[in-house]
């Protein structure tokens, strides 16, 4: 541990820099029900397109359910053995949910341009209320692991398993999507070192392609 | 700044409760060179399924490229006056551009068993793909906020604008997709309080919808 880490939590940089995507976990070790509340109600300050919010998380914590799902993972242990299991998942009709009550607290003129603007942007474009649902929950998903690589915890993000299994397992609505899972716990063992970084002239470019 | 800012970074916990969407940026402030290279650079440390890196990150430095942006962005001001603009793209076949690459490093047997299985499961499910780099770029796009307000730095992650109009600015290949965009930079103005959070009980659900 760091003396920041000490002071009560690991600095974003340190934080990138040491999570990994664990796959052993220590199937005894158990996080608080209050530590994973308070670690999930801190990710919910992720933003979102127009704080529309259309992020919702399963948190799995039945073990016959845990079982089912690891049965549609390819049988990954972290599925089982992680502390917790979370299902992001996206909630596709955020947008037309009262979508006025994203912005009570706005002033009356910020309200009145932006929520009519809401239902105009997604009505009758349902590819772009996906992507936006994607994009939520992989902003999400990475606060998640931040938070809890911050507090000594190992997480490991999946979309290694059947969407649509899943999705039956949960009893997910019609109207949403699982975007990815991820598992939280304690690591049992280190992981491999990172298996392969392409150049940052391939992913960096200036002012286009 | 705290004590823990003043040790060289902001924890986990304080950049998620600092970071606001901010609209109106210092237009004097510039990010050193280095500066924002060492942030994207950290930024590439976010994860990516099979590590595939399927992000691509356009840094808009040309002020006339910015000004048409801004054209094709309802006119927010932030697109000229924030010090960077990063449009986040995704690159939807990063996963059969020699994905040997991305496990180089990894031993023998892994490799064996996960490069054959990145084709196969990206292998003509576009949607599949799509939804990929979309949870990608929002990962990455949730480092870069959290890495800029741990640095005392400001952003606003964007969706509102013409996606193509865009796509065509950057001169983006047909088989990537524009993501979204982030502006970064130094505040001139606090942002409003947060408009309004739905309920944790609505958010996160037990086992279920």
């Amino acid at each position: 541990m760091t003396d920041t880490a000490e002071r009560g939590g690991l600095a974003v940089t340190e934080a990138m820099a040491e999570r990994r995507a664990v796959k052993a976990f220590d199937p005894e070790y158990q996080i608080p029900d209050a530590d994973m509340r308070d670690l999930l109600e801190t990710s919910l300050l992720s933003p979102t397109a127009f704080n529309i919010q259309n992020w919702r998380i399963v948190r799995v914590t039945e073990p016959d359910m845990r079982q089912r799902i690891r049965a549609v993972a390819w049988d990954q242990p972290q599925v089982t053995d992680a502390s917790d299991l979370l299902v992001l998942c996206a909630d596709l009709n955020a947008w037309d949910r009262s979508p006025e009550r994203y912005w009570v607290h706005a002033p009356q003129e910020v309200q009145d341009l932006i929520v009519p603007n809401i239902r105009k942007y997604y009505q009758g474009r349902p590819q772009v209320a996906r992507d936006e649902g994607m994009r939520s929950c992989g902003m999400i998903a990475q606060s998640i692991m931040l938070l809890a690589t911050e507090r000594g915890l190992d997480t490991c993000p999946m979309d290694g398993f059947d969407f649509e299994a899943v999705a039956d397992l949960i009893n997910l609505p019609d109207d949403h999507a699982v975007a990815l899972m991820v598992a939280v716990g304690k690591r049992a063992q280190d992981p491999f070192p990172k298996p392969g970084q392409i150049p940052y002239e391939e992913v960096v470019r200036e002012n286009g392609f």
